[in-house]
């Protein structure tokens, strides 16, 4: 090793080939036409990124280090495949730090989606990086749309830079986990805000967070919250819940949660407490699957407001790797809520105040 | 295909591995120094990027799906080799759409070549995404230097966004027909602008284009146009046509065409209207090829601005995927017009109204 | 290759696959939990990216000529892992020139590392593009550390732009030689401002520089000298030189050199001169290895301010790809110096004039 430690950081093409050990591209590009209605707020029509399944590129390596013990990594670049740009990422939690500066939903290319490094084996795995917050998981795997017109989660996310994930983050997984896991499982976070001591606020951009969970064969039943720590809109707090339940038919889901600030957020603009649940399904045909799900969301300031989601499409495999698709969904606000159909670069028009928003889509996915 | 919709998204690296097939990544280098002259604007001397052919990185795929049926997907990064960074793309294909935001020519990198999905079979191909306007095929392809110090198509381009991509773009092609196509072909794009009906111009950043035409084994004629909605230059409409026969010892190009817009657009201030044309050559020689290129424009307004411009230069291919070249270029503008030899973030100096500019380069591309 | 011209420019992925003949994907990633403190500045713990190996995505490949003669090229983009974020560029070796605009250290993605093109012989090399300063190699190759909390290079590095690499450059190795060279061995570096000749400072931005050295077996020793012409800092002179000596139980090494500006340069606010020192080593252990470092700067304006910093850790491998590894140190400042411990996004707090920093890190690196 001794003579190598000069050579193994040059950079010359000039040298040696390195071997391409353990490394692996993938990614997944979705485009759609979609169409949004929100009333007193008018229409759109789009072409959208991600109507089914979020585009991205993906470059990932695992080496084993013997006694079962391996390291990997993970890079994931968001792509806006509508455009071929890219998505946001954040240096530090907070507002302030969104990458590249001053961005808004469709910045230059990062790894926005995932950076990061491990070490694992028997005990588990130890992660350090770009991650999804724990509570993202159970929001993210017990809905049947999961990005798009139809998902839920858009009545349910805030506005905080960590609603999906953190930066800077150290991370545990209980052995063999990571989205999908098996047996008991638990994923723990705690990421960094990296403010000096001598800030205002040396905290802000902090996060804590916790899944627990069962893996079954045939269902899986999880719970989480992950806290930051925000100067911004005080304290953050994501908690979500829920399973699923596979049988002959349908993939069955039940999702529950509740997003709690100290100040007012929007699209929810909910003072204190914002609770949620969906029910939702992917019926499985003869030949593709139907998603469908109802959500609703209530928040206590100012009181009785809410709105409710349904959402249904259907896919259509053409292999493994690609499906074309289409997409309904309808949103219904009551007093001070105006969520529009989906969210981020590619919503549809925000509607008047407790008033209604609909869109639908028709996409192609592909993953390679 | 039941049990695996959540792993499907998952995004694990300790999980198993994804199968690379069908991914290709390639691309092409190329770098030139370049000397350029502006009559009463001074003389600069830079690093070009894409002197012969243009810098990028591509990443691409393509799936049998039987019955004739395929889908693919394709990302190109341009890339300005002489710093490493990259080239904008838009959001909505108007000015306030460039991505990253507030960025000249060279911002970081984005997917602004290419980023697009497709599903094709013997009816022909559906694309969605990101991609060439089809009036730009023909001034790419029946130009023999493309782009650099040579290419005739500074003197044709106009400012707005669309002039090569357009983003949000919904495009058919008739089977087996890119670029490149053969026996009769028509190429259809409809890009949306996507702003609100509720906003001041809905309709600002809507592309719609037609390219048509017919490709023998040693001949080919298109004709194109593509209109953009634009509410900076009123609607911009470029047309272009030609065609190329293949010899022995030449490959010769014809381009003619105009653009034409409702408002004054630099660098050509044109009024309304500025037709050009083209003669071109690859003239082989036993080693390597000699393009050359005479274009010519005119606008109607103020009457009688003209540009001429003569390019010609040698390419010495090193191997089938590696040359190197050099380029010479003048241009005589009359009255007002004040076009510079090159244009974009590697141009010459702008000129005095009516007066002349040059430029060389000697460089070296290769593609991989 | 005459039928081929219009193909080889061809994007469609409906046509033939190009043969990914020579392209080699490569990279290290490291990410580390690192704890500051500057005395009178207070104390910070981030985690920082490239602890002890600075994270990147390489994208390189070589064609073989014939007759000894061979091209290639190399893109490296630099990646702050702890945000999946890139690193900056620049158009024009100006400070102006930072791409993306605007940016600080945690932008998105750019090959800001390298971006070159190259053709080679028994001759030598000559490359175009963004490439290491000759003056770099020293620095970076006689450090025991190299990146993160220990790097010596902190107390040395001025903060003009071409500190590490030029933009627009045209480089000449001698054979064999990029980082690490056998036998006597010489790198030219020549790189454009690219201002035009009108402008208020046509060569701002222009580098000059040279590298000459011989690389033994067990030592090398090498000297280099960079000129940048700048008009913020006047010009910009960093020379360096030094050398290592393998022995069975260490590698070690001596770098000695000086940065040179016309008018004040922050950290290190040197008036003209800041001369510096380090004495280094790789104490190699049964299992792993120890850097350690003596680094010392001194200044001539105000008279007898100095810095001294010591470096420690201990690096620890997990297989040839794969380590943990700790580092601490020490930095005294001493008058008008406050230099950190690190520098850039990951730096730790300013300490008041005068005074102390230290800091450590525990971390992971890889490489794929």
């Amino acid at each position: 090793m001794k003579r190598t430690m000069a050579a193994c950081l040059a950079l010359s093409w000039a040298g040696a080939s390195l071997a391409q050990s353990g490394l692996i591209v993938s990614g997944g590009l979705d485009l759609a036409v979609a169409h949004y209605k929100g009333e007193g707020g008018g229409s759109r029509t789009q072409l959208i990124s991600g109507g089914n399944q979020n585009s991205r590129l993906n470059i990932r390596g695992r080496e084993d280090l013997g006694g079962g013990w391996y390291a990997g990594f993970e890079l994931e670049a968001g792509i806006a495949a509508d455009t071929g740009a890219g998505l946001a990422s954040n240096t530090n939690n907070q507002v302030s730090g969104i990458v590249p500066a001053g961005s808004g939903n469709v910045p230059s290319l990062t790894f926005n989606r995932r950076s990061i490094v491990g070490i694992g084996g028997e005990w588990g795995e130890l992660r350090l990086g770009r991650d999804y917050v724990p509570s993202f998981w159970p929001i993210y795997l017990y809905d049947p749309f999961r990005t798009g017109v139809g998902f839920g989660g858009i009545t349910i996310l805030g506005t905080t830079v960590t609603n999906l994930r953190a930066s800077n983050s150290i991370g545990y997984f209980t052995p063999g986990c990571d989205a999908v896991c098996k047996g008991p499982f638990a994923q723990l976070m705690y990421a960094l805000g990296e403010n000096g001591s001598g800030s205002a606020a040396p905290d802000d951009g902090r996060v804590a967070g916790l899944r627990l969970g069962y893996g079954a064969p045939t269902w899986e039943v999880s719970i989480a919250r992950s806290k930051t720590t925000s100067a911004a809109v005080a304290d953050f707090t994501q908690t979500s819940g829920g399973g699923f339940l596979e049988t002959k038919w349908a993939r069955l889901m039940l999702l529950v949660g509740e997003n709690r600030t100290g100040r007012p957020v929007a699209p929810l603009n909910n003072g204190t407490r914002a609770p949620f649940w969906q029910l939702g399904a992917l019926v499985y045909l003869p030949v593709g699957y139907v998603p469908v799900a109802y959500t609703r969301v209530t928040r206590n300031d100012p009181d009785s407001s809410s709105a409710s989601k349904i959402s249904f499409g259907y896919v259509y495999p053409l292999s493994k790797r690609t499906a074309v698709y289409t997409t309904y969904a309808r949103i219904a606000n009551k007093n001070a809520l105006a969520i529009p159909v989906n969210v981020g670069a590619d919503s549809g028009p925000t509607p008047e105040a407790g008033r209604g928003a609909s869109g639908w889509d028709v996409g192609l996915r592909l993953t390679f």
